[in-house]
């Protein structure tokens, strides 16, 4: 046992326990105490530097707790062995910058997700959100249910029943954190075993997370009404996930017959199910929306996917899936582990939002705004008859122009970048080949243009394209 | 084709196409237009209805897009074969009821999670929600980065680096709504092949999630410094999940030594990694935290996870991972096709909360309360010493008594009972099965009672148990 050489600095910023800590640990790190050695007693040392003795155990506690000391009853403190002791040091020279923002030169951008940018309800956001905020329930902070608080879930049922004539009850919803959020979770339900039937083409971001999460995706062609039911059954997928109400990226509305079939198929054989993803319902500038598969389902097997990043913003994490019966079950086991992904505030924050009718008349008001942006389109696209026609119109914030004027997509694409216009290839859309009949098809969404930005972009593509 | 004996009624709530929609709909659903029978044009049936021919189109458009009727170019439309027609029947019986919350006679709580019911920075976030949702910013509401907002996942390195000694920059961070959905991402980045070892016992929910996610999980005795490694070696785990700076829910915190081994044990095979759960580490009341594992890796083989659920509420859905660059490839390959999980409103709160120096006062200040619960605990424990001996003090907000006096815990936890207290076995947290040398175990939460409950409870027990 040797004498430890601590000068201490009173006057320092640094308190003397640390001090004596920092000399200690250095001491050990350096190989100068070693391994098995005796440190003094914390009387003895707190008597040699003149400072109280509990600041002694103070620093031989901490240097206990990092592992550098060992103290052994009734003997006293001994130095470990700290094999290849590494120190911590500030960031090994790592260093870090923030991505680089690629502009890239668009000057109009008809991007076919995002919401008009004075679109969201900020003032009743605000408004609700503070007094959510000031509530002064103390359970608004406890971990809540993991399916989703119960009255959120209530007031989910009750709008999904008069808006979408979804059949469903609260004890069948569970609200996620986003659709992939949910696409996961439903995943874990289904089993990795399950093949996937998609519609070809369809939302990628679906499809990529299927793949990700391991499993065996087939794509299904469509025709005029939707995902063909016979290639559905050749398949041998289990799984089939659908757009009913407005096709991605085909914008087609699939008609009651073909939703008939699907639920025929699904009902053929045990552990079938459609999921039903209905994504941007809640557009539709003509006549009365159509109501949900789920709504048409006797038999237990249509799983409703719905979300509000649509509806509001996509900032918004907030979807919500119904399950029927049979997976209930599933969730219950499996599922129900893992915690609720929505904070309290926000399912709060938008419970009230429905349930006081700030929905409603938020979803009329973007339906007014979405519409007049799609009537603008159509207007201009009736001069451009020659060079396409229009697909999905009525429904979603996005058109499909299928084109007759000989181009490629990609040439058509590439003319209108070269006018700084931003358009998008259906062929992205295609996770496997398209087929020869598919034709060449650009996508149009206008959610995020103002009127003047679609008559510049209009006027321009109308110019390139002819 | 026949005529269609619509009686409209002009001054009825109901809009005149929707009149017309819903009769002819009915007749096809009652069979009394029959699959291919022609409709009167719409030209034919305005005048005979005396409307405008713009409100037959409507109600024509609805039916054909709700596949009623089919549109024949040129020659008129037809009404479709609806095999299997359900009609949407309104909730078909389903009622729905809330869940009774249990009542469990309880009158003082020793719950193991929770926060101080007064600790939720309520003032302060409502401050900050206002001042985020005033941002004129429209970025605010578009969809952002799948790992979370680069400011924010800067200001979480800043934080890590200087309160926890974790060595990462903003590229290697993922937030994500809950510990839970992290480990689901994490899961799908590591591979179901990965046998996950964790500690015997542990805890239970991270336990049960790995299983629920298809893992084989192995669990490895502790000693008094943690995993055993010779074990974790035998085991033939690739993922070992430890919780050194405050184990749950045994509460030593792992001395160097052992984290070196650990570290050891992981650099050893290639694809082997440690993830360290730093659960409540902010939460020490004597001397310095103790850093990170993370800090000391030089081999990239730690997955740091953390939370602000604990620290701040646990209805604040907002974790953290610290990804080694091995898996940060595998995470942009497959991660980061799911989109984020929190809204960017309360990823900006956060990031302020953290930026600006309020997360820094807010754990002085929760330290300081939760110190005076435990202190009290403490106190109450010395005139106990025949009954019980404490472990896993002086951090997190929890407390592990070994019963001394002969009781099992189920004997202890039901004399609590039986007085209005809930304690916790430890049982529960032993995923395996116990070894002879575990001992009887009583765990004491404080975080979310009152001192003056603590007290009555202590006094309780002190009594029951003697």
């Amino acid at each position: 046992m040797k004498e430890l050489l601590i000068s201490l600095e009173h006057n320092g910023g640094i308190p003397l326990y640390e001090q004596i800590y920092q000399y200690i640990k250095t001491e050990i790190a350096d190989g100068k105490i070693i391994a098995g050695e005796k440190l003094p007693s914390s009387r003895a040392l707190s008597r040699q530097l003149s400072v109280s003795r509990s600041t002694v155990d103070l620093a031989y506690e901490q240097l206990e707790s990092e592992g550098y000391l060992e103290s052994r009853p009734c003997i006293g403190h001994f130095a470990c062995d700290i094999e290849g002791f590494v120190q911590v040091e500030p960031n090994k020279g790592k260093t870090s910058q923030a991505p680089k923002r690629r502009r890239e030169g668009y000057s109009i951008d008809f991007a076919v997700n995002g919401i008009d940018p004075g679109g969201f309800p900020q003032n009743i956001w605000r408004k609700i959100s503070r007094q959510v905020l000031s509530d002064e329930d103390a359970g608004m902070f406890q971990l809540g249910d993991s399916q989703g608080e119960w009255k959120l879930r209530e007031a989910i049922a009750s709008y999904l029943h008069h808006a979408r004539g979804v059949e469903a009850v609260a004890e069948q919803i569970v609200v996620g954190a986003g659709n992939d959020y949910l696409l996961m979770l439903l995943s874990m339900l289904l089993g990795k075993s399950s093949k996937i039937a998609m519609e070809n083409p369809s939302y990628d971001n679906a499809w990529r997370c299927f793949r990700s999460l391991g499993h065996e995706v087939v794509s299904i062609p469509l025709d005029e009404a939707g995902m063909k039911p016979s290639e559905l059954e050749e398949s041998g997928a289990r799984i089939a996930y659908v757009m009913p109400s407005h096709q991605f990226p085909m914008g087609m509305v699939m008609p009651l017959k073909r939703r008939l079939q699907l639920l025929a198929w699904a009902k053929r054989q045990s552990g079938r199910y459609l999921i039903e993803d209905d994504y941007d319902s809640e557009f539709r500038y003509i006549g009365k929306p159509i109501p949900a598969l789920q709504g048409y389902d006797q038999h237990e097997t249509v799983i409703y996917i719905g979300t509000f990043s649509k509806a509001i913003a996509p900032s918004i994490r907030i979807s919500y899936m119904v399950l029927p019966a049979t997976l209930l079950q599933q969730y219950r086991e499996l599922g129900s582990n893992f915690s609720v992904t929505i904070s309290k505030v926000d399912q709060k924050i938008i419970e009230i939002f429905l349930r006081e009718g700030y929905f409603e008349r938020h979803l009329n008001r973007m339906r007014a705004l979405y519409k007049g942006k799609h009537d603008l389109i159509l207007k201009n696209l009736k001069d451009m008859t020659s060079i396409c026609q229009v697909f999905g119109e009525n429904a979603g914030v996005h058109l499909l122009l299928k084109l007759k004027n000989g181009m490629t997509e990609e040439e058509a694409c590439r003319l209108a970048k070269e006018a700084g216009i931003k358009v998008y290839p259906l062929l992205a859309y295609f996770p496997d080949c398209r087929q020869a009949g598919d034709g060449e098809g650009i996508l149009l969404g206008y959610a995020t243009l103002k009127e003047d930005e679609i008559q510049r972009g209009m006027n321009i593509l109308k110019e390139v394209w002819s």
